[in-house]
């Protein structure tokens, strides 16, 4: 399979984060059809309010990395569907309104104005609106999973979701304080985005009625693709250039979140450098806009950036052997070597 | 039944909601006791910040009415505790993880600096923290319902939650429309109210094994209960001596709410009185404090409180019929009773 998925992505001519998830997207191009249909019908409600919002957030077009994850790991544990058999597609549905939910709930929390380059719901919509329209796709999601069936698909996103709050209530609690240890921002990072990312693999091995040793093999991928994914993400909220993604450069920084680049830079740093960082982040409102340069020139200083990816790529190569140890026998080779070029290449982004 | 009720209420000098409420609290003792003691062990993460804050809104005290309704509904369905079987008291405590996360999310959507007479869990912890510990608790609550495996009650409870969210959207595109009818207001009650009493009796009967008769019965007076409920609290919100309520009077007028008060008073209104309505619900930042005197005097004037309450007695009474009418052999006559008298004396409020 290793040599496989080698073959796979040279094949496909993949070398960025970027082009192994549209490689892998376009190879189950039929399922996230399927998918983003049933995400469509699903979020109708006699309300009309609740399917404009959630419009809005579906058009602004995020990857759909979650249901996707669901649908390739379903396809990669045998599952094959028979005629009108298409679980795999409500449960990737169901993950992918947790995650708008969860996304919904951050805006309007952190009163973000941009999400993915476009207003946000709650600049659009208030924030009562995007609060209760978040609650109401989570309530969908539960609907949903019940009328599939599936207790350990449930028990699994049900721990999921839990995890994710507390996830993020720990983040919050470690916001502005810089005596946060590397151990527990990446307790943070787990719950806020692995947990997720490794309940949807796993739910798709569930879907497909994998044995205990490739569920495994399958939550631990994603469980790992997920903290290099969230630690990339944190790396270029100080990479100055990448403006086009749609996010404000620095809004990490602004907000006082401490994240392992801020974490590498402080610990790096001379006293000065220090008492900068403690001013910046832990005194967050008072910065000046010169504060984000100074941070960014530190950063690159201490290659803090560097540190960051270094250890993303760690993740991502435990993502990979994963997978690779477990020898899942689909056949479908292909798939494969599609999702551990996902993994290897997180670490490395087109953008 | 009918007369086991009627002696019940009389052996216990019930004349009033609040004392059949604590009647029936009294009754069912054991059980509240062990359902208060779920909800604290169910609610603890090692993210401290979370059964702090959840505790906050538990030493509130609210009159734990929802997960009492599943305990009776269990209980008068027949449900009969053996050794360590307790479901009925795991599902109670669900639905007061689903009850408290709407009322965290409520107070953050409506700035609410008060909550049952204390101070709200946002005004202590801000809205970012009562935001996610009330998803924390939804995600909770559908954890323990997948441990105890019933997917009838995931059904139900999910399909309540979905409806409850919808509900409160209702609500909020109704607010400062004068043009609402009493049937649309009518259906927000019913979302945000009547629909999570309903589904709390009818997963009692569920944990209770009933059949479909009783089920049905039992859903009937929980959102018949549900309704008149809430028509009380509307009512409450424009009577002037309530101010024992912990809730100040008036809220409903200053956040410009259709209720039936109002609409009531509105449609019963000459030309030069329908304009004031207008004026302050539809613009209701334009509110002068004289405003609310103004309210009152009109809807004292149209017996609007009057015309509220006799529909909430109407709702009451069908609740009863649903309870008589379906003959629920459990052989617990005391404890019907005891129901009957919650939903007779629901618009009879001692305070």
């Amino acid at each position: 399979m290793n040599s496989g998925g080698e073959e796979a992505t040279a094949q496909e001519g993949v070398h960025d984060g970027e082009t192994a998830l549209r490689a892998l997207a376009d190879y189950l191009a039929e399922d996230m059809k399927a998918c983003n249909r049933e995400i469509v019908a699903r979020m109708q409600s006699e309300v009309p309010l609740i399917p404009q919002l959630a419009a809005h957030l579906v058009a602004a077009g995020g990857k759909r990395l979650r249901p996707l994850l669901v649908l390739a790991a379903a396809r990669l544990a045998g599952y094959d569907v028979q005629g009108d058999d298409m679980r795999h597609v409500g449960v990737a549905a169901c993950v992918e309104f947790i995650h708008t939910a969860t996304l919904l709930h951050d805006d309007v929390v952190d009163n973000s104005q941009l999400r993915r380059g476009l207003a946000s719901a709650n600049a659009v919509f208030g924030n009562k609106a995007s609060v209760l329209v978040g609650d109401f796709l989570f309530a969908r999601a539960f609907q949903i999973l019940t009328a599939d069936g599936s207790l350990p698909v449930m028990a699994i996103l049900s721990a999921a979701s839990a995890t994710l709050a507390e996830g993020e209530v720990m983040q919050m609690t470690t916001q502005n304080d810089l005596s946060t240890t590397v151990d527990r921002y990446l307790q943070v990072i787990y719950g806020k985005t692995a947990a997720l990312f490794a309940a949807a693999c796993e739910t798709g091995a569930v879907v497909a009625g994998a044995d205990e040793h490739t569920r495994a093999a399958l939550r631990d991928y994603g469980a790992n693709l997920g903290m290099a994914f969230q630690l990339v993400d944190d790396a270029l909220d100080y990479a100055a250039d990448q403006a086009v993604l749609g996010k404000t450069v620095g809004d990490d920084f602004r907000e006082g979140k401490v994240t392992l680049p801020v974490l590498a830079a402080y610990h790096a740093g001379n006293e000065e450098e220090r008492a900068f960082w403690v001013k910046t982040i832990e005194d967050n409102e008072s910065q000046v806009d010169a504060d984000l340069d100074r941070a960014l020139d530190l950063i690159a200083k201490t290659d803090a950036i560097g540190v960051t990816m270094a250890r993303a790529r760690d993740y991502a190569e435990k993502a990979c052997q994963a997978l690779e140890g477990a020898h899942i026998s689909s056949g479908d080779d292909k798939l494969a070597g599609l999702l551990v070029a996902v993994a290897r290449y997180t670490a490395v982004r087109s953008r």
